[in-house]
């Protein structure tokens, strides 16, 4: 995982075979940051995705293990109620027939190249925990 | 509906059950936003989808009732000709098999959680109608 | 093509029947930017899509001839390593019953519209060969 900022904004770059969460906490470190928003393309194996079940309050989940186009990646860094920064990112993928599936990124490893633009959040961001769904949700109140 | 501004860009959640219409109706005159540019993703139901063909000069709609994941929401907030601000809005939503559907969003309702990242234009942002296809289009001259 | 500047991001308008290329091309000689984050939406047809092939370190590449909406582009414009601005940009497209597909835009000819959102570097983005793949790959270093 490589990073640069230019003076707003950063860039990342992940190398082939960096797990997403691995390299989005390296970078979390490196730089203190408190709240972004994440935009993203690239390739990826090994793509957990999640859908979530209303009704079970809980993720339903399915790991596509073949390289994949990462045909578009969203979402942002936030603190949750402990205290952690962490990632929520929604992704749309394409395999070799071009044809696409989507869901809740919980995990992916780089293909090729993994580029993500970080747009800074000028003041920190936080999730409270919504007892009615069990998700971390934005606290923007 | 909350939103947050951190001084230079702004975050929008939706609440369950939340119209996005409404909801960004309601941001918009309380913020008073002349232009921007939006990023989001979260969950929804009630899906309106619209496809332009060209050559009616209109949109096929179809209306996806079931829980989505929202993966991908992409668009901007602008002026139309008679003064309103109207947003333009595509997405790429996610069943629980993780198949993706996708087109111009007329509209949809807010699941678990809906996230905006709106990013602020400095000048107002226009569209004027184009004639040709009927279309409301940005007026960047 | 058409373009307008806020004092910070630009927003960029393509004619319908315009191709993509030409217009990021022209889009950079008449502003001089060299480095940028892009999110786009709009409808497009003759679009070619690649799927990067990491064992043959090629392209695998498809041209869907029909109007599809353009329900999210994603990318950046950055120099390469011979110092030409190249665009990176990965996107995924719905056609008239909302089925999508997606991967690496080589090209497309805009459709009714196609809007852009032009998120510039404050500093100039380079690209380097990577040997192993043949790519070229963000230089964040």
């Amino acid at each position: 995982m490589t990073h640069s900022f230019d003076g707003y904004n950063y860039l990342i770059r992940l190398q082939r075979g960096e797990r997403l969460s691995a390299a989005l906490e390296q970078f979390i470190v490196e730089t203190k940051i408190e709240g972004a928003w994440l935009s993203g393309l690239g390739a990826a194996t090994d793509i957990t995705l999640g859908f979530f079940n209303l009704n079970l309050k809980d993720y339903k989940w399915r790991t596509f293990g073949q390289m994949m186009e990462v045909v578009s990646l969203t979402g942002n860094l936030a603190y949750d109620d402990v205290g952690k920064i962490m990632f929520h990112l929604h992704g749309v993928f394409a395999d070799d027939e071009y044809q696409t599936v989507g869901g809740h990124v919980k995990g992916l490893v780089a293909g090729a190249t993994l580029e993500l633009f970080v747009h800074r959040s000028y003041e920190p961001m936080h999730r409270i925990r919504d007892d009615e769904t069990g998700l971390q949700l934005l606290d923007l109140t």
